[in-house]
């Protein structure tokens, strides 16, 4: 935890927070801190700035906080994925978050099981504090919005422009020989990656990604598991990103 | 499972191949295999084929292989890398695999806590099955060497330029502002890449690798999870290395 990320409802006027659980248990047995010490915090979506440890009791910490600094922009990757196993969905939250997104498009495909939708992976409750994770590893505020779709075409052909302002849009192909970085060649602002599911994106689903836009991509001849895969196909357009910034 | 993997002691002089367990588990009930149905095969550091299914019994299948392809070419990317927690190594270890790396050199340094030594996922019998789950998913056979060294400043002054090659030496730090493509623009055939601990290298540790050839490259603001760092930069590499071939 390289941040400690408050909620709207920790602070009150004044500016104090009262910590409890895993957040006051991180200042006590890993940072601890003593009274007058000064911490990174941030708010959810808001700014950034420090805590100064007021009182520290057992299992609560209390923090007068001053959060002036403006937070960093929003990520300038969206990512549009095929719901991955429940297993792999889980390891992944926190990793995206880390890494940086804007927005997570979770979409059904062919080679999607149905029961993937079933899980409580899926749910706001369980993802949420994975995501808070994450941006409190990479000391972001800015929660990645995110939505889950069940009709593949209808999300492609309806609600993407809505969803994603990015202009330039990437589909990660394994037969493709074209390298994230010539694909972003002309520096775009914003990025959307789309990320297929185990077995790939069938035929009717590239089709339709490649007439709205998406140019694939690819990582040479290895295959690779999709939470593997999204982790480094994110990390090569943040870099390339970076290189035309 | 893109290909399946068989040890040097599973096929016999014939190139009959009698598989039990996982292997013959991921062929019957993921394959769904047929008796002379062709699967793709490799041979543990050697070479690449197919096998024909001669016999499906409960449990077993036997194929007559043929192994006639060359294998690719050992990944260009060796890794020196801190021991992160177990957990975070033993989801490490078949991505490792997957992603491409000759050599995983495991060193200790200040901020590794002297307990992950005594880890069982440290153990050829806990990571040689996962590494193989590995290339078992990226299609190829060259199993990484693996060597662990409890003394991070022997490693560096006497024995690495034993262990890896690589004339490039690169040491991921964050507060590096050079990108992993600019570091690797001089094309060369084969990278060594330093990942630390989650606390980073100390400075003792840091100027120790500077003085052994390694550059510091950087992946922006963002503090990564080692496990997502290492999939991350090695992704960089593999890529700046595709670039240049």
């Amino acid at each position: 935890m390289n941040l400690i990320l408050l909620e709207a409802g920790d602070i009150d006027a004044s500016g104090m927070a009262r910590l409890t659980g895993r957040r006051a248990g991180h200042v006590i047995d890993v940072l601890r801190a003593v009274p007058g010490q000064e911490i990174r915090v941030g708010l959810v979506d808001g700014p950034h700035g420090h805590g100064t440890v007021v009182r520290l009791e057992a299992g609560t910490v209390t923090l007068q906080c001053q959060l002036e600094e403006e937070p960093p922009p929003r990520p300038p990757v969206d990512l549009l994925l095929a719901v991955p196993r429940p297993k792999v969905l889980r390891r992944l939250w926190a990793q995206l978050a880390a890494l940086g997104v804007g927005r997570i498009i979770l979409t059904n495909a062919e080679r999607v099981e149905r029961n993937y939708f079933d899980t409580h992976v899926l749910d706001a409750a369980i993802y949420r504090p994975l995501l808070i994770e994450g941006l409190e590893q990479a000391r972001d505020t800015r929660l990645p919005r995110v939505s889950v779709h069940r009709r593949f075409r209808p999300l492609i052909e309806d609600e993407l422009d809505q969803l994603s302002s990015a202009p330039h849009r990437l589909v990660a192909s394994p037969a493709s020989d074209r390298r994230v970085s010539e694909a972003l060649a002309a520096r775009p602002a914003r990025v959307l990656l789309a990320v297929g599911p185990e077995g790939g994106w069938n035929r009717f689903e590239l089709d339709l990604l490649a007439a709205h836009g998406f140019v694939d991509i690819g990582m040479g001849p290895r295959t690779l598991r999709s939470d593997t895969a999204t982790v480094a196909l994110l990390a090569l357009v943040h870099e390339a990103l970076r290189a035309a910034g």
